[in-house]
């Protein structure tokens, strides 16, 4: 246990532990969401308060502080880029963490775990006054965390900018205008035209109605586990269970877990949840760990959030909705239903792609997806900076779903109070899925040039393949590259909202055809 | 979030942190034995050492060294004698943890979670070698901390003994020896009376054979949901899972966790299992919480190791093997079965009875379990202070076994490797295994005196008065007494082998009428 002779080995044994410390609040977050009684949640808020604090201590403290300074002192001209890179990355970061008050840091962390529990709560019994008051509680806090960042951020930002760096970096609003006005300007055209396609069709609407058969709890269990195997899940390596809201999570640098869960009346839900978080869990498993410049230091991070989102939804939306998969496994889903459910395979491709608008954003087909999360971009951006009261949230939420989807919520569950994000106090996170989609659209355009179409490497089950190009392309780069650098630098352009759009048109006439 | 006045209501906050420290360290381990992936292990290894270091800090420091005595420095002559009881068991923990070297707590700590994943893998391969080396490195080590914590003892200790306090304050093997030897004494002639009344029963043996009707895993899991909810099981408090060792849980004031393992071929194990691990967990959340005195100071917390397992023995023994008992549940256990299945409510008693000894400690009945312990008891003193090599064990264990209970087991996973708490380190724990059956029969006859004969009290299904006895008498003592010191104080006599050998006596005979 002696400490390394150089700054570098002495910091890369500092971050180890940093990481030690957090993957400690990763598990206690799994167990939380999947296991732990509801009583257990006032103590686990102080657990995961004190761990945020000791975390944020272990960031800021001067031990930290001269260790990093001592390590950038080390940099020589000839020292490897990455090296640099790495204590770019940190320096940004300790500048952040020195901005905060360790006082607010607990608060938050306490003021997010009584968030959701109250949102559990409130969402169950359809409460959103019972909920009002911690979610207000967290804006006034994440306010106060971005008036104390902003000393730390190199150009000038909004609040909501700054909150959303953690997640995007770089991202600013003005290149989220960009990217999505075209989504709001098209996809309602998209839409309208899938509505007009789907009345040729016999059930009325393209997308087969997926009510029409539910599957056990245990089929949908089994095909979950089906796709998983064939997808490489190791049991050695991974975990699965249930929870209100799936999510993926890393436990340790070998210890990936996943969570779904099954939705009454919706057949697919979990099996498409399954292939969505396993996508995130790829990336997971897939980051750059080995060498020096990589686990634990930042290089071995995810690059964004949206390049998450893209590998997610890269593997729930390209491959297991695409046409050639559902071909492939509508056998499984008839022998899983015991009856010849689902019609031919162009129905049953149709079921996995329901164009047609709804509530649930999680449950949203790639047509209006990207509508929910505008909505909520822009509604955040009012609770965060633009003076919309907390009070009002319902209601300018239901307006907007009419305005946007055509859709009023019967209840704020199936409204406001749907998604987790706001209870756990994450603004500015958001977006991120919608780029995510118009990311994996574009690397997918890259990956059928070297490749070949994708409907034909998933027709003869070559999803390995397919995994092989991220893994060779896209997972190793880290935070080497910002998500937008990411997308130019694989695909050669610059991110665009036209091959997400591209691919959205084809699709809807493929499934009217 | 300001500092309350009083060192009293520092050491208070101070302690409370600790605790939240220390419960963190639970929730991973409940983890890690119910779901973690085997890849996991290494990593929450590293996890454990660094909570251990923590928790060993805060112990030790001078912060909490200089809290602690200005805390007794504000001890006044008429201060409540909980508060000095208090202080006195936190100065002989600070001795405790002073003396040791902090490197070794972490060392410790990781070889602990070494030895877990080694076992389990050795157990699965039945191949003590892979295992010996990590049981080699915990004496070692734990020979070391003895050595460090001898300094601390406030009386000469050996070894062992010096390693069992934190499980059984005070106890000594001079102590052992005088409970013990009627123990070895008394039980082989209760063994071979039973046998010899089994000669004459239908099945050659009292107790029926419980391998006819097997239990399909459903099954035993309805019953056992059954049984906790007529236990004062509550859901919003307590979560339960499947484990290789059932094992039993607190990981926060309101949260409780208890695991039971569904045994093929054995369908009261899981069942009998969950009732004892529920007696723990019963226990935990009965003892003393509110007040100034007690959460999270030492007076709120648990006798002794021998205490705990009393209760668990308690619910295990005293009810759920009781003749009242079978007769209440067999026509539930029929109705699982879906057949005729164990004869008479007198057959049944004696399937859930099976008196004649066995190779597992854990499926073991009353008459043999103890002789169990007095074997691991010598062994662990051999290993710890006597000389005996690790590779010798094996050996060992089996000659032991031939001599105590007539059995050679065919393999070492039925042999040394089938308890967990060697793997871990936990040495001088297994003589409070024994002491629990001792305190419970001697709990049980006062319990009787005051509430009338068990039997009857199970008849008409008034655990709950059983419950409230525990509540009123055991549970609130806590820490301010021992082991010993409870059992004299609730029953008026000292801790003796009689009552236990009294009732086994009767229960042989009962079995065999």
């Amino acid at each position: 246990m002696s400490a390394p002779a150089s700054a570098f080995g002495r910091l890369h044994a500092y971050l180890h532990q940093t990481r030690l410390l957090g993957s400690i609040s990763s598990s206690l977050y799994y167990d939380q969401n999947t296991v732990m009684p509801a009583a257990g949640a006032p103590w686990r808020g102080e657990q995961l308060a004190l761990l945020a604090t000791q975390l944020h201590q272990r960031q800021s403290q001067q031990e930290y502080v001269d260790l990093l300074a001592a390590a950038e002192a080390e940099l020589e001209p000839d020292s490897p880029p990455q090296s640099r890179r790495n204590l770019q990355l940190l320096r940004l970061e300790l500048e952040r963490q020195r901005c905060l008050d360790p006082d607010l840091v607990g608060r938050l962390a306490q003021a997010q775990s009584r968030g959701n529990a109250l949102w559990q709560q409130a969402r169950r019994s359809n409460d959103f006054p019972l909920f009002a008051p911690a979610l207000q509680e967290l804006l006034t806090l994440r306010r106060d965390q971005a008036a104390q960042l902003a000393a730390a951020e190199p150009i000038a930002r909004s609040p909501w900018e700054t909150l959303a760096q953690p997640f995007e970096p770089d991202i600013s609003k003005a290149r989220l205008d960009e990217l999505f006005t075209p989504l709001k300007q098209q996809l309602p055209a998209l839409l309208a035209r899938a509505a007009e396609l789907g009345g040729r069709t016999a059930t009325g609407q393209l997308g087969g109605s997926t009510e029409a058969f539910d599957l056990a709890e245990g089929a949908q269990e089994a095909l979950c586990a089906e796709l998983l195997e064939g997808w490489g899940y190791d049991p050695r390596r991974c975990q699965r269970a249930r929870s209100a809201h799936p999510f993926s999570c890393t436990v340790g640098p070998q210890d990936f877990r996943i969570t779904t869960r099954v939705v009454p009346g919706q057949p697919f839900s979990a099996f498409l949840a399954t292939a969505h978080e396993w996508g995130h869990s790829l990336y997971e498993q897939g980051l750059p760990r080995d060498g020096q410049h990589y686990f634990p230091w930042p290089l071995g991070e995810a690059t964004s959030m949206g390049v998450h989102e893209s590998q997610s939804l890269f593997w729930e939306c390209r491959v297991a909705r695409s046409r050639a998969f559902a071909e492939r496994w509508l056998p499984r889903f008839q022998a899983a239903a015991g009856v010849e459910a689902w019609g031919s395979s162009q129905d049953f491709w149709r079921c996995l792609n329901p164009l047609r608008p709804g509530l649930i954003r999680v449950e949203a087909d790639e047509l209006s997806y990207c509508l929910h999360i505008v909505l909520r971009y822009e509604l955040e951006l009012e609770l965060v900076e633009g003076g919309l009261p907390v009070a009002d949230l319902p209601a300018e939420w239901n307006r907007r779903m009419v305005a946007s989807l055509g859709l009023l919520p019967p209840s704020d569950s199936d409204g406001c109070l749907q998604d987790i994000h706001w209870a756990e106090g994450l603004f500015g996170y958001f977006p991120s899925y919608a780029l995510g989609h118009l990311i994996s659209a574009q690397l997918s355009q890259t990956l059928e040039q070297d490749l070949g179409p994708l409907e034909t490497l998933v027709a003869s089950g070559e999803e390995e393949r397919l995994r092989g190009w991220l893994a060779a392309r896209v997972w190793p780069l880290g935070r080497s590259v910002n998500g937008e650098e990411l997308v130019r630098q694989v695909t050669g352009r610059p991110l665009g909202a036209e091959p997400f759009l591209t691919y959205l048109a084809a699709k809807v006439d493929q499934l009217a055809g």
